[in-house]
């Protein structure tokens, strides 16, 4: 008994959100409003009050919030989180004698009991002890209703007004009693990142491929010229392959032979050379300098850019001289290089994170994040995350948003649910999914459902990419131009952050390096490209338009409000996105099927959306610009692949007009 | 970094079953085997093991057990728990080095590596310090295969046959280097309950309406006498209401009068009076010795008796005088009796639990507990029990437990689903339900399903009731005979333990107080009754029909296996419960409606039993006896209340013969 309170009274529990018992936090986004739902109860049928406690986690003073009752027991409050960083939050309940007091004298008063002027003098004295907590005129103002309830020449029925008035219920909600506070026993954390992390579109680009004239090495000047391209077609976001010294010893050749010709540039991810590791720049590609300068120009056409994060060397990275303990050592005096049985990867030795000097290891690990943040980067992608410690990515995650609230790491993990599940939950900001390999309508509405309707929405920021260097998926082999503008569609549109592997996406390489193989034929990973980004068929204007409606349309920004809509045909998707306030809604019908056109019924939801059956919809396809109008919650659609395999309506009720 | 541990790679979390992040224990039956599941992974591709460890509370040993791999980085384990009380468990997982080596090397062979000598040295490494941890005759056996290894005579394919060998992985587990090892930082519990928690049934009974002649008060010799009938019909739990002196003051006379006549008895529930409280005895009733000897009687009959603990007083207890301060005062000088305004109940005070006394009534009120445990009581059936604090019941129910592991208590709180499941959480074997008010199908399939295949089913026993002499409930008031009948069968098959209110149901009661209320017409809560029991019309031999059925199938002895299954008619209600290893499969048809002749074709789930769907099934209905022989999912039947509203069907196949 000694470890109890026999006065504690109230249950704290079912908070929401709480990421594995409040092990991890939660995420946000600056200028979001967090909602926090708890189940909030207690023994027997007192009125409760409850709040809920927030801070910024370096400040000290928590700010209380009241918070509404639901249903069933469940609580809710809410509060802004204006700026990136760490805010906690906690809760505290108690059981309100006034309110209870009032709540049941009420009822009396209904069932017309007689007693009232007994249950008014414990109202005084309730009203009294509030009045001792209060100073001021509060105080004032309490003493003289106990007066006024206490005084014969008052009516009994002005005494019942008074105590049933809001002036009395404010001022005894201010100093209520709160002797049997329970406050919940955890201080959760929410970590709020800023905008970007949410809706961003991002192009991935080999720059050594960005020469302006074939047979030369792209160099970052080149890459400055690119930049009207990409910020023209929308993107704001241009990520890079590692951009650091290669190595030569056991470089692999074209489609990735296992010996280099000489001429081959080898892969950007067998990093370091005599010329450097981590910290230093391919020559070929420019200097500090020139990267610094790219960075700064990109800026100015609102684009950041994103370097890559393989914490992996080269047989002649420096390191490996340096710190021989850094490696995993075989019993014939080599350095075990990466393998995943049966494939191989000679020029490739991973670190080995169970070195006894794991310590420096890291240190030296954070040094690198940490020079490329002083050069102004502010977005890593992480190569392969999860052959690295949890605890490592957690710590350094960590360390980074202490001085850089603002990075943001982008989880290259294409690996087990619960790996990548847990990469996202320790700190990454967004992460590579599953949608690459997520093509007919079952699969998506499934996986999008897990995504955006489950708690892993609080903790997995997805970033769909239909394509990257390493997976052409065979829906892009075998469906032609409609496949990738389907895939584009349904990237930019289901996932508020999508980005694509370019110019390889809108010039629609599709050839992969033999049958069966995710591989493209002659991948950019192991040779210069020179390509035509000004080609004729190029989907660049289609883009373009898809990235420009994603900006103009609030709905596409966000993945909480993902809805699937019923259709009669299995090739149409069709889902919906929209804002709160039903300012922004967005229907997206996508035909999966790139090589028949398909018709049927859509179901629209009017009614679940919160707008007027008995009033027609407008419906404006941004992708067309075609406009209907629309009566009925189904309606017939078709798709012929070849103009165009989605529609990307815009839908609005009485606001705007048909042409 | 100095909170981290660089070479901890191991994750374990998702644990099931963990009930509020082990805050409370999961629930089990005494001669269960309990089955643990959780997510454990590591960064990377190396092989893992687990074992999951368990003990009895008061043991200091830990046993482990072997984990096994499901999918998608789920792992298995399981222990049987012999004996009530509490068993702890709790996991660990270590990066096995010598399976991961094993497994890559198997891959490494099939791709006929060249390098493989290089990989046996390293396999020599490993064993070799196996044989380092090992010591006897193990560390000699690994010395010899590393001998062998070594060995320039043995050919590497006999050395490849060696490591791949089940006597090497053997020797090597029990070796293996746990250097990695991570122990999931939460020791869980089981409570451990016997049989008659998960599968019992219970008659309730006025031992002062037993009387053999009307007139007279009936004694706990009269209850004595009700044995056979009560044993008969196959009840094996016997509860009554409180046996306490009852209260003078404010006495409710019949049909809940304020003012009681002459003569009224008032209710069991208004405890203590000059004759005494909560430790003594009725007068009228008999004698604590009376009532020691049926208890022992009630065994002879394969009956337990259970006590209402009613924590509550009348004005007259003598509690009231010797404890005032357990009491709340109101400025008139009164003591506050029950309400719920605006229902009073001037005839019983509550216990004031925020008293500040609150040590010595909890030490009280344990001690009536422990007064009638040590009378023989092992079952306890709890009023009311969320009007008294959460941690209240969770230290009672722990401290009766530490001497009395056997003990039961119900609890009888029908009130909001948070606090029901809270109660149980804290420690309540069974539970009262609100199965008394699911009478169409969606709601019972809905209910039935919450309760047995969600997380409830862990830690939420339910005990269900077609009536208690607080609920009458419309169905029963205007469904006649049928209604009886078919809440009987659904009590009974639904929930492994259930109960009835008698003789009111078995002979029929069903007139309301008033049309509209839930409240007998001249209940016996306020009267004393004396009812025919050997009335012709007597659903007796029905009810032990069912209760024979119940014994005899052990399908029926367990809720976790409950299915619903489809019918085309909403009347009907369809479901099954099965053992797992199919000895006892019993299919339930209940038409709900009790007014009209009711048909349709019900699912039979014979390919989901694990059954073959190309033989036929026979079903012998064992309330008929009738047999029909099923060849397919889909069978027809039609149901006439009139004669009986349900079958419970015995299902087998190629066993049992048609007539």
């Amino acid at each position: 008994m000694e470890s109890v309170e026999g006065n504690e009274r109230i249950v704290i529990d079912g908070v929401y959100p709480e990421i594995d018992d409040g092990r991890f936090p939660a995420k946000s986004i600056s200028g979001d409003t967090v909602t926090i739902e708890a189940d909030i109860f207690a023994d027997g049928h007192d009125a409760l009050s409850a709040c809920l406690l927030y801070r910024k986690e370096n400040e000290t003073i928590w700010t209380e919030v009241p918070m509404q009752l639901l249903v069933n027991d469940r609580w809710r409050g809410s509060f802004l989180v204006s700026e990136p960083g760490r805010y906690l939050y906690t809760l505290t309940a108690w059981v309100d004698s006034f309110r209870t007091w009032r709540q049941d004298l009420k009822k009396r008063i209904e069932a017309k009991h007689k007693d009232l002027p007994m249950h008014l003098a414990i109202g005084v004295r309730i009203i009294g002890e509030a009045a001792g907590r209060a100073s001021g005129a509060d105080s004032k103002a309490l003493r003289k209703w106990v007066d006024i309830l206490k005084s014969e020449r008052v009516e009994q029925k002005d005494k019942l007004k008074l105590v049933m008035s809001d002036e009395v219920s404010g001022l005894m909600a201010k100093y209520a009693d709160r002797s049997s506070a329970v406050t919940y026993p955890k201080k959760l954390t929410i970590s709020v990142d800023r905008e970007k992390t949410r809706f961003s579109a991002w192009y991935e680009m080999f720059p050594r491929s960005c020469a302006g004239k074939p047979g030369r090495h792209g160099t970052f000047r080149d890459c400055e010229d690119r930049l009207p391209y990409i910020a023209g077609m929308g993107f704001d976001v241009l990520y890079f392959p590692p951009i650091h010294p290669i190595g030569h010893t056991n470089r692999k050749g074209k489609n990735n032979t296992v010996t280099a010709r000489d001429g081959d540039p080898g892969t950007p991810w067998a990093i370091g050379s005599e010329e450097g590791g981590h910290k230093s720049i391919h020559p070929q590609l420019g200097t500090l300098e020139d990267f610094k300068h790219l960075v700064t120009k990109a800026q100015e056409y609102g684009i950041e850019v994103a370097l890559d994060i393989a914490f992996q060397c080269s047989p002649d990275h420096p390191y490996v001289k340096e710190h021989p303990e850094w490696f995993r050592w075989r019993p014939d005096g080599t350095v075990q290089y990466a393998e995943n049985p049966p494939k191989k990867y000679q020029d490739i030795y991973p670190l080995n994170f169970e070195t006894e000097n794991w310590r420096e290891l890291w240190e030296e690990l954070k040094n690198v994040v940490f020079f490329w943040a002083e050069q102004g980067v502010r977005i890593f992608r992480v190569d392969n995350p999860h052959t690295k410690p949890f605890h490592f990515w957690e710590w350094l995650i960590a360390e980074v948003k202490k001085d850089y609230p603002e990075a943001i790491f982008l989880a290259e993990a294409f690996t087990r649910p619960k790996i990548m599940y847990r990469l996202a939950k320790l700190g990454f900001t967004q992460s590579y999914t599953y949608f690459t390999w997520r093509n007919n309508k079952q699969e998506l509405t499934e996986y999008l459902t897990e995504l955006t309707q489950t708690e892993l929405r609080d903790f997995f920021r997805p970033n769909f990419w239909p394509n990257t260097p390493d997976i052409l998926h065979e829906y892009l082999q075998t469906g032609g131009r409609p496949a990738f503008m389907a895939r584009l569609v349904l990237a930019a549109t289901l996932s508020a952050s999508y980005g694509i592997y370019g110019p390889a996406f809108e010039l629609m390489d599709n050839t992969p390096r033999e049958p069966g193989s995710e591989e493209y034929l002659n991948s950019e990973k192991y040779e210069i490209k020179h390509r035509d980004i000004g080609r004729k068929d190029s989907l660049k204007d289609f883009i373009t338009h898809v990235n420009n409606i994603r900006r103009e349309n609030a709905a596409l920004q966000n993945d909480r409000n993902l809805w699937f809509n019923a259709t009669d045909n299995e090739n149409l998707i069709c889902y919906s996105k929209h804002t709160d306030d039903l300012a922004s809604i967005i229907l997206v019908v996508v035909n999966l099927n790139p090589h028949n056109t398909c018709s049927g019924r859509i179901n629209v939801p009017i009614k679940a959306w919160g707008l007027d059956l008995g009033q027609p919809c407008q419906a404006h396809d941004l992708l067309s610009n075609a406009h209907y109008t629309w009566h009925e919650e189904w309606n017939w659609m078709e798709i012929d692949p070849d103009i165009c395999p989605a529609y990307i309506f815009r839908i609005t009720q009485n606001q705007e007009k048909p042409e």
